[in-house]
């Protein structure tokens, strides 16, 4: 269910308080409707934002699944019933909910027992420890401070709940994962997959949870985007081209060093941490070797990133491994996605409550032969013998050739009939060993789980990209964003508000636009203020048009780079061509 | 509100029927949780479906967001109840629904009346006069066939409902249309802004409607796609850019037409509508011209296109005017966009309803000297006359002085208390009347919104793109969708399962890729069949590597045409620049 691992306290220094402001101020994020006071866990993204989660997006897109030839599919976030009773959602997708007796604020009870006592984990205690916690350290409400003592400790189910249509005869529920609308699909995609395993299929979109109490920013919401890859296997021939990542270094925190007293994380490569049976599966390997490198081009610092195991007591009883890919954010880890795998409980329970088939025909690489024992009994002897019950005799001999054809070899078999032993003579149930030909098999695929989650990468990347320096001694803030990831990767400027200067600066957009370039355009203020701003929201270059530009014999304008300030003076018309260079790192600044 | 029109009767023709079983087959879209018996109006995007909505919704991006310079942004889907009070939803946002006291199945009272009747809009018409049509004309149930007069027809609100956090006290509503998130952000999205009239806010992103009896596929569902732009104008001030959309050819439906007895569509273009008054707004006018041909390069037909203007018992009683981009689908017009004048009604209703304003501050080009007359009355004449009333007397006397300054002019000055009339003399008021210069005002915007419906125009341009012909005595059907947006641009086939030729198969796939282009490998089957699947999905070429390329001194491949199946052989160094040239236009495939 990859349900996604918070934090366990709620301490923000001074760099996300600054973050958050900034995005607020520059149009990356803001709580939604604020006219009305707004509601917890509700963020909208603004035009900086947008586009540089729109980038995250494309480029999870380009590595998940263009590159690795996977399918993307886009399912409704309202799904029926039916779906998440297979799932387990409705049975088992809770929260711990106190209620003040006092003010009536609803709180996480396992949240309040982590921020008070020693308990870490208090999300997979029984509620009756829960409760008795509670009472046994005095908790307060965090709301209004009156005693919680004695106030039931309920579970909440996490899903938004409506109808579909007129009347409550048709409950549907906001998807609490993008996944099931894949598990659910898997007899038609099957048939774009040809019916041959390997294959995945990913999807981004909308995924909600009810949170009981939503916190910390974008990083914990109600409503929140994921990017999630279900790659389906066949668990006997299947195995992942660990050789491409093989090299790939990572830092890991296994459960064994989480668990030891003096544990730390470990330094290492994919290859030999799978060799070394760190990592259990071959296939959660494979994509942490490829999650890698991709969080680091889009702008995760590395040295604030690690991929954790899941304890025993965290992971869900089906899944064999999993693991979560983490940032450091003010001290605390957060969790950006989870790998798992899943074994073929998803396709499995789908298979149970629908009347769909979830398995795949496997076929053989040569037919196979196998002996297969039947019977076909006299019944002109069984019937009289029998009478009504010689039905049920038939059932047995047959259920008995198939278990146990060793019983047939003497004269005589014997078969249990409601607690009494019946002898038949061998003769009469006419047993035969048989040669047949099969094709293949009916099989369930594995699913392996590669889940992403868009809102808090974005928060990491831009958390782990804000930066403050001096610039002629003034206070500066900037975003080190990556070229890929930036909303706008160059800012044009005619220096003054001149017609000569912004016809040229006109051609430049177009043709920065035209050379596939993402541009801002910015004609108000004085330059330093524009600087500034593009700073802010982390454009890497801004291009300046001045009087030197439409003067001089060869036109020219300022390059400025965002990180260091440094201005090189570049020839127009070879602008498009450079810049481009850069952005495709076929080219340095420092170079110019 | 814009409230998707839809078309008033059911018939489908054997296309559609066609598109549908092609579409599920294919990969484009099907109904979800089929493995569950399926839930009406709720549809999957397969990986062709969503790689050509993903296509058509970037399309609308660069047009409508990044080409016009407006800002795009990603607000939540759920958003709480008092936005929905201000936006008028929450109390008129309704059908018409009638049970069956038989069947117990619901339906739309109007739509029934529409198809079993000569009324042609049920829709406008009042709940008792439907009731009574149903009863005279003796209508059933559609799905039992039993008599509904008598039945009681309702209101039924259209918006799936949920609870925020636990408990009802927090009901919130999934958007009806995407533009309230944009809407009800206009204080801070006036600052990304920085204040300046015009600005444009984008947003492409799902929107719920919890249709009584969802129908036709995807053209009618309860979860859908909007792309929608809402353009905010100084109604003095602002004028759109006519010029470069007055050569635009349309072809209109106004409502004059509609309503003549002998009226029919008129060509004309977008210059000569505005000048001769039959489109009555420019704005209006303007995206009106941006659009046309916008459609025309996503691949819908212009033969089946055409800008239909709202009758006035259609429109919103604030949208000044209204016009719908429609296109032909099996014999009837179905609503792909809504382009509106909604004059400051959105804006008004959020500064009423919220705490925040919904304002701009409006620079005068000059500062502006008026005079302003005010009063400093005497309180200790009016203390001892007045008593406790004396400050209602104060601001009786201001709101005097603003209203009706020669009320003053005389010794004494007459104002109404609670039904009395008193007499104040004026030089006890402290009247006087002083120049004051101010720099500008606070105006409401204006909003102009052209709005999208991405699904409906998904299945309009798989629609118009469908083909059947003959090739080789063989029946082919294949979809002649436009190279932007067509999910894969280019098959890649070895002839054979042979190393060579995969190897060199492997580096074409890469080659194209690098260069932009989308790529789709097959190796399976007979070629064929491997054209056919091509066909079927609308790629427009097709690059197979044969014997000849492996083993003729130029490397050659063949380049195979989806509309006419024509194949030349191309060299492979050549390869991606020759396909990048015919996909930006630079080149026809004829011209090899």
């Amino acid at each position: 269910m990859s349900e996604q691992q918070h934090a366990t306290t709620d301490d923000t220094d001074v760099t996300s308080e600054k973050l958050v402001e900034l995005a607020k101020r520059r149009g990356y994020f803001f709580q939604s409707s604020g006219a009305y006071g707004g509601v917890g866990g509700f963020y909208t993204f603004g035009p900086q934002g947008a586009a540089l989660k729109g980038n995250v997006e494309d480029a999870w897109r380009d590595r998940f699944a263009v590159a690795e030839g996977n399918m993307e599919i886009d399912a409704p976030t309202i799904m029926p019933e039916p779906v998440f009773e297979a799932s387990g959602h409705l049975e088992g997708f809770d929260d711990m909910l106190v209620e003040c007796s006092e003010c009536g604020a609803s709180h996480r009870a396992d949240h309040i027992v982590e921020d008070n006592t020693e308990y870490e984990d208090a999300e997979s205690l029984p509620i009756p420890e829960v409760e008795e916690i509670v009472a046994e350290y005095e908790l307060v409400c965090p709301a209004c401070g009156a005693g919680l003592a004695g106030q039931a400790v309920e579970t909440f189910n996490l899903m938004f709940g409506t109808n579909i249509g007129p009347g409550d005869s048709d409950p549907g529920y906001l998807r609490p994962e993008t996944a099931q609308g894949i598990f659910v699909e898997f007899p038609r995609l099957k048939e774009y997959a040809r019916n041959q395993l390997p294959f995945g299929v990913t999807q981004i979109g909308r995924a909600y949870r009810n949170e009981i109490s939503p916190r910390r920013s974008i990083i914990r919401t109600r409503e929140f985007t994921q990017a999630e890859l279900e790659y389906f296997v066949d668990p006997e021939d299947d195995e992942p081209d660990l050789e491409a990542v093989a090299d790939v270094a990572v830092t890991l925190y296994p459960a064994s060093e989480q668990n030891a007293e003096d544990g730390s994380e470990i330094e290492t490569t994919i290859g030999e941490a799978v060799e070394e049976g760190i990592i259990g599966d071959e296939w959660v390997a494979y994509f942490l070797g490829v999650a890698k490198p991709w969080y680091e081009s889009v702008g995760v610092d590395m040295d604030r990133f690690r991929f954790r195991q899941h304890l025993s007591g965290e992971r869900a009883h089906y899944a064999a491994d999993c693991w979560d890919a983490e940032s450091e954010v003010d001290g605390n880890w957060i969790e950006m996605a989870g790998f798992a795998y899943r074994g073929d409980y998803d396709l499995s329970k789908h298979e149970e409550y629908s009347d769909d088939r979830f398995t795949i025909f496997k076929q053989y690489d040569e037919p196979k032969t196998v002996e297969r024992a039947t019977v076909d009994p006299d019944m002109s002897y069984l019937g009289p013998e029998f009478g009504g019950a010689a039905q049920d005799v038939v059932d047995e001999l047959e259920a008995l050739a198939a278990r146990d054809r060793e019983a047939f070899e003497g004269d005589t078999v014997e078969i249990d009939l409601e607690g009494e032993t019946h002898e038949i003579p061998v003769e009469k149930t006419g047993f035969s060993v048989d040669e047949e030909t099969i094709a293949g098999e009916h099989i369930t695929p594995h699913v392996v789980e590669p889940s992403f989650g868009v809102d808090r990468l974005v928060y990491t990347v831009l958390h782990h990209a804000y930066r403050e320096d001096e610039v002629d001694g003034e206070e500066r803030t900037y975003l080190e964003l990556e070229p890929e990831v930036a909303p706008t990767f160059v800012g044009v400027f005619p220096l003054q508000n001149d017609d000569d200067l912004e016809a040229v600066a006109d051609e430049i957009v177009a043709d920065l636009r035209a050379a596939g370039l993402s541009v801002t355009y910015d004609d108000s203020g004085n330059i330093g203020r524009r600087y500034r701003r593009q700073d802010e929201v982390g454009t890497p270059f801004c291009v300046t048009v001045d009087y030197e530009t439409v003067e001089d014999e060869e036109t020219t304008v300022t390059v400025r780079e965002r990180d260091t300030t440094d201005q090189k003076r570049i020839a127009v018309d070879e602008l498009a061509e450079t810049l481009s260079a850069i952005r495709d790192g076929d080219l340095a600044f420092e170079e110019l």
